[in-house]
């Protein structure tokens, strides 16, 4: 088995990837029962690392999980996963899972909860060189897991419907699949959410969704650059009839969808809203308000 | 950190529980990408393996993954576990998932499917010495995931809609929760089935809901013992108006619900179908036709 390159931090000590390994009892996997995030670098620099611990934390708490860190410490653990592997750019996850119960109680109070945090290569969605091209997606009528049975907003492993629609894209010609909620509007995809353009108006889902980091990223860059926008419902046929639309995601940030169910979109090329976003958002990659070196995170949460 | 004792099956290994890890990178791990069974050991014979295999391998199908191995070598590495760690009674848990892909794709056709199987101590949501005295369960306004998103006949690992309701029940002072659907009709609990009892009929969910192999046994010894059932929509009324409530699992067989939502079901006490029901479940483990030798299910799948 070979695994990627990268460095794990997991039972308090920092690992290469291939030793990174939790027990197959630890309710994270048996029970699907975590949290996460993921952050990452660029050139050096964390992207609004503020934002994903603040996220995860507030995730964590809604699961009645005990993060055995503070904040400062989990931030300098993930940059030191960093620095030990080297990577100027960075794919950066952090995990709290409800851990082993000794006794295998099925009690999730029993358990010990568990930190794992891991800085592997950056991973696209949708590499640089088909950014131009665009991603080919199918909407799929596997319906997203909806808000009254897991909260979206707590981000989680839940994936069965991404995968199944991972599969369904693959049988239809696509890369990936947008699911849709049970009034068939649109929901988001394995990873990302979905925006469309109609006529200069940006439109993204407002409910059942993950409030991604990059979805908000874009939603700031939208108001800076003075493009309207709202957060509502959108409908599977909008998608069909939109000028542009465009996903993001932390694996990619934003991407633009040039066919959905074999069709073009608008004309089949990124669109000019879609390329004034992406530009920005990587502009900001640079600026200090927006982003952290990893050696300041670094410095700033050192082993206790 | 201590672990269960037991043995497990992993990267073609036998191993104690406290070494059986798996990559952080396993999708199964990071999607809850993966299908699972639970087969127990009671006295030394494996409860109806064959159903549960070919459960499992339904599942795997479903799911585009593919098991490394034959059914009878399956059989073999399970009753391996279980010669290995000793036990006479033992929950044994075969799980497939999607393995780890070398390059970190995000596309599933490029992982490798790993298989882990392991034997532990038997485990009980109601102990044995708890039975008389039943289960305490809450109605959890919770939704049970629906099957257009992810298909509950695929045993699956998705269980924080259970995890919170299992908060939910303790908050309100009871030790599990039973969820209900998108029309407030019952659902399943975290890891059971549910059955309800009036005037002498049983009635148990027909859709929604894992088609648990003790669910199907308690519907075949109802028939034999000439208990009337129906599998159908079951309102959350008709549990708060029952004579008796049961539930099932692999993890302690029949068991009588006696308290919903702290109110007694019937007299608060094991009702006589309930009772019939569990009793003749017990009883089959020593038969031939329901259970098989931990030695002949070792003998039968061998290494190659």
């Amino acid at each position: 088995m070979t695994y990627p390159a990268g460095t794990a931090y997991i039972e308090g000590r920092f690992v290469p990837m291939s030793e990174a390994k939790i027990s197959v009892l630890d309710w994270g996997f048996l029970h699907s029962d975590a949290t996460y995030d993921v952050v990452h670098v660029w050139k050096g620099r964390f992207f609004r690392l503020d934002v994903h611990v603040e996220r995860f934390l507030r995730s964590a708490e809604r699961l009645h999980l005990t993060l055995p860190v503070s904040p400062q410490r989990l931030a300098g653990i993930l940059a030191e996963c960093v620095t030990r592997s080297g990577f100027e750019d960075a794919y950066v996850e952090m995990v709290l899972t409800r851990g082993v119960s000794p006794t295998f109680s099925r009690d999730p109070r029993d358990a010990h909860n568990q930190l794992i945090c891991f800085a592997i290569p950056f991973g696209w969605i949708l590499k640089p060189e088909q950014r131009e091209a665009g991603l080919s997606v199918v909407l799929s009528d596997i319906r997203r897991i909806p808000p009254d049975s897991v909260d979206p907003t707590v981000k989680n492993y839940h994936w069965l419907d991404f995968v199944m629609g991972l599969y369904d894209a693959y049988d239809r010609g696509a890369q990936s699949a947008v699911l849709t909620d049970a009034q068939g509007n649109l929901a988001e995809g394995p990873g990302f959410n979905i925006f469309t353009v109609r006529q200069g108006r940006i439109a993204t889902p407002a409910r059942g969704v993950l409030r991604g980091v990059t979805r908000q990223t874009a939603i700031e860059l939208a108001t800076e650059r003075g493009f309207p926008l709202d957060e509502r419902v959108v409908s599977a046929a909008e998608a069909l009839a939109a000028d542009e639309v465009f996903v993001t995601s932390t694996a990619g940030g934003i991407m633009p969808v040039t066919r959905i169910n074999a069709n073009p979109v608008g004309d089949g090329r990124m669109g000019p809203i879609t390329r004034a976003l992406l530009e920005t958002y990587w502009a900001k990659h640079e600026d200090a308000s927006w982003s952290t070196a990893v050696e300041a995170a670094l410095a700033a949460g050192p082993a206790p």
